[in-house]
């Protein structure tokens, strides 16, 4: 087929790929081709289109009769819209210390949205009721942040998994106190996949109130929507939505691309496939001797420590990230389109650098 | 052809389109191409990837050596990451009482970069040396929010043109108070083809600062850019950009679309197109006795003033929005997929409307 | 009697006085004697002392059993707790163009409380509901800021005042479309004497729902009060007060001024002379041909247009401001100390230097 | 001697005293005399009066020839105002877990200032260059808000202090990463006291570039001061109290209680005496079997561990506060104003109730 007719050029090697992050992947080709079916014609700018609508259908047949959808642009758009729709202007966010909320997005969520996070050190990444009571006190102390919300990352940022009585629990304990319970979702399918259960099993079905529902990470081009599956705990999520800059004018073609991973099992798919990739990685990396996993394998991402020298050299070789550079730990991703091929010459070339 | 295999549905017809919104257009096809081109292996996240550097290429022969683009999501992203790189915390922004900034942005320059707009009133949505003095004083008073920034919207929100030496005159009276001057390009191309002369030609080469470079009304599925002329002029954008929620991970989607409009021409001819149907438009309305042309036509806006009840009847056979609806003013906007055929069958309606 | 022991020396002349600013002046005595009266002994920090306790009771004697005080620091604090505690993170505040929180807070409301401004232009500094329809649409645009509540000033800017009348015509017109109406009531004693009733019937009657209760101009060192009329329009104010700063940790400092102020008529006899004297200033200035004053004389200022090069020589003898210096306007004003000798000394420096 | 004339009466017991906190304390009575001596006549108000012109003077003395003081109304304010003005938009502040700013005001710093706070947990409220470098790195990273500033508090939350050498260490640390050093000096004056030596020997001869200057706690009314050391780290101090909402109308009032204070060595005085009766406190409590004494204590604060019910029999008779209610911790706060019969029969009342 002759490449279609543009003044652009292909700048960049299509057969490359690393462990970098599941965002250095493109764009999963099914969803590509939905991007080309909502084209053409007009349509209803910032989410009154055909495609949204169509969307709050597949979002309530995976979250529940009250679920709602609203699009938006990327993970830290979603995490800092959802926030503050359940939180006031004196109220505080409880995340664990290695939450993406709180090390990863620039300071957006204080700035932004004038949000306080109250911390707490994890071993693997999971808050528990005990964990979030070091933080659950004083909502009658003005001089405190008063706690207003529970933020989990399912799965999360080192890998790991909570099961669905686990954030059931959380949601308990959370509600009891009046505080809300927010999921960020950036690799929920991934969960999904490795749980293997739908993902309303650990959301709205154990108490969730709203999440962020990751698309990129997932094969999507970009887009992400905050759903809402407690329509009690939030007011005008369009105004906060547009205030928050992550509105979206030709919104049907987030909208698309959600549908395209959520109408049928395409987000299963690519989150299945990229847990299978980061098994087969870990397994080969357990083969290695002189490397260390870190934390349990539970979705696509794997967590290592090894010779800062060996890490240094297969960097040269594969693009991936120290994560604590000191301890010499080093996390790698698969994503939806990682190959055996990628996984197992990943592995032959770490074990020749093991070798030197 | 048969449709590429995805679970998603095409949802609306693609023959129509109407005359609402710029924005309510799908991508051009090339734009579509060009994402296509993109796609397959890994690029690095975050910008560093070839596309977003190629574009810087590109984007240094649109406007000078010193440019440098920073890709965003949307258009209020890249006005309040462009407003918040050429402010302090005590700074505002002098603009048009008519500016996108200031009344279609949900407050998010105020909310989210906590800027202070002091806003002129202007007859036809531009801002002049004179009407800039109107707010340009008491930087030494403490309590008063100091002047740093003029911005000014090319073409603006009004289809109103500055000529090249109207935009000199500004950013010299405002660089003589040691002001800086955003300019918001959400239809820049609109702009430069109905003026008939580069981008370049008034921004860089007058003195603007910075500028929010439209993507999406030209074209794009999604995506602007904040180009920077006067590196003097600000730090740390990419902190910034970040910040303010407005960092893709995919970058090279947003960067390869703005490649596919500006490499070559198709900026231009997507905004002459669209220009030339405003043109068609007007002619044709203004043959309709009863409807008043309300502003100068010069970019892809018409501003019409017609009774009410016509207005009204003529939404249900093509939407479009009213202006100022107590004046019975309404707004038609032609975007680079209007054709002939739509705009001749809107004026029949509009004369078979004004004729009942 | 001897100077009490102090380190401290005085370093200016308490017998000069001008018309600068009635925040110029110093602390009434019976103020400085309450002050006093409070010290001595341990009271509980941060409101919870007898003073604060006690100052309910008389606020409740002025604006009815519904009203509660929140002491601050000064009216800029006092303003930014009050419109935040009435609006949303996607809230507006409706106000005139010259409202004290629009030009002369910095941009402290926008910065601080993230509050959108919607400016009405006026010909006396004051709202009306005809006014307020220029801002007051769009609630459901989430494109706009969401206009939440009204805020007038009494007396307003210009030395101009509402009728209680007036005021109840703003608040059923802002109630009847969802909005609370905040007074800023930084000169509101200066209101009440000029009206000659009690406060209560220009707020409370009326329908105001919260006000920002001024001590400073009306003879307090410092302090004034957020005066929360309905408690439905609030929630956790304490916190809000805390989260700007504006919680004085002995706080019994701030109550005891306002009881001096408020438990008895302290707070009206200043205001009344203050008036007084600002009539008897408006007075001898008509009589210098060539002065023009420039609004209704209402409390206790003096808006008067000039010859500029009197204006500078006049400002040589006596500190006072311009307020519009290119059109030649300045500003006088009277506070609770002024005397009759300082008005007639001024009135005839002012004489000197127009005839010279 | 009458009581001087007022309306306000007397609600309190001025014999009273407690050990909840030194802001339960009033005004020292020479800061009283000071306020009167102000009084009368006008003074320019916001900062350009005699008072706090005198006060620069004062501060150079202190600080060094190029301090200069920023009168503001309470810590949080001053700490806000400091922190504000060493960072960017971007910036991040290097702080202890248990620092003021971050357990205490309401989160202030990140609503009202947009920072974003990254906390050491430590063991004794001190920081060091090793503590601070678990949050010091990362500068080149957007995803990370960037260290600009590190804030220690002296004498620290816990009642313990920072030698000379150790803020030398620190901030010759901080420097070399490009960092600025605030101090928190809300109780700097029982640091200096404790110390033996000037305040300068720790702030501005070791490297500190500004400091929050606490004059409240030291027997001020209320009143402190952002002192600027290192001019070159900030820029436009005075628009940034304002927006801050900070700016003191009747600044001379601030102005001579700090006056009062630092003019001779009343702050001094006031200091030693407070921490003197610490000292006596924490020997009667350490002859009280069952009880212990939690930190070093160097100040005027006591942490003491007792059976909880004690506690709470305690507090019927003494006001005070748990630190840590489930470990059983109290905090006992001297004050400029705690008598040695204070300290007695609170310690006689401890042996009671622990006998009982």
């Amino acid at each position: 087929m002759n490449p279609p007719k543009t003044d652009a050029r292909r700048h960049h090697d299509p057969e490359i790929r690393g462990f970098a992050s599941d965002n250095y992947a493109g764009v999963h080709p099914e969803v590509l081709a939905a991007l080309a079916l909502a084209n053409g014609g007009h349509q209803v700018a910032y989410g009154e289109d055909e495609y949204t609508e169509n969307l709050q259908r597949i979002v309530r047949g995976h979250f529940g009769a009250t679920a709602e959808a609203f699009p938006v642009f990327n993970g830290t758009g979603a995490n800092v819209v959802a926030l503050q729709a359940v939180t006031d202007r004196w109220g505080a966010v409880i995340c664990a210390e290695s939450a993406h909320i709180h090390v990863d997005e620039g300071g957006a969520p204080e700035r932004m949205g004038g949000l306080k996070l109250l911390t707490v050190p994890t071993p693997d990444g999971k808050l528990t009721p005990e964990l979030i009571d070091r933080q659950a006190y004083g909502w009658d102390d003005e001089h405190r942040a008063m706690p207003q919300v529970v933020s989990i990352t399912q799965s999360t940022e080192l890998g790991t998994l909570y099961t669905p009585e686990e954030i059931r629990a959380i949601c308990e304990h959370a509600h009891a106190h009046g505080m809300r319970v927010h999921l960020d979702g950036s690799r929920i399918a991934n969960a999904a996949a490795s749980l293997d259960v739908p993902m309303r099993t650990f959301t709205n079905a154990v108490g969730v109130d709203l999440l962020s529902l990751g698309g990129t990470k997932n094969g999507a081009m970009f887009g992400e929507a905050v759903v809402v599956i407690n329509q009690d705990a939030v007011r005008h999520m369009r105004h906060l939505r547009k205030l928050s800059m992550q509105l979206a004018s030709k919104m049907r073609f987030v909208s698309v691309q959600l549908e395209a991973l959520l109408a049928k099992d395409l987000w299963l798919r690519n989150a299945r496939h990229a847990n299978e990739m980061a098994q087969r990685l870990a397994e080969g990396v357990r083969a290695v001797h002189g490397v260390e996993i870190l934390h349990p394998v539970r979705a696509n991402a794997v967590f290592a420590r090894l010779p800062h020298d060996v890490s240094e050299r297969l960097q040269k070789r594969h693009r991936f990230y120290f994560w604590d550079e000191a301890a010499g730990d080093v996390r790698w991703m698969c994503s939806f389109d990682t190959t055996e091929e990628d996984v197992d010459g990943f592995v032959a070339a770490l074990k020749e650098e093991m070798a030197r």
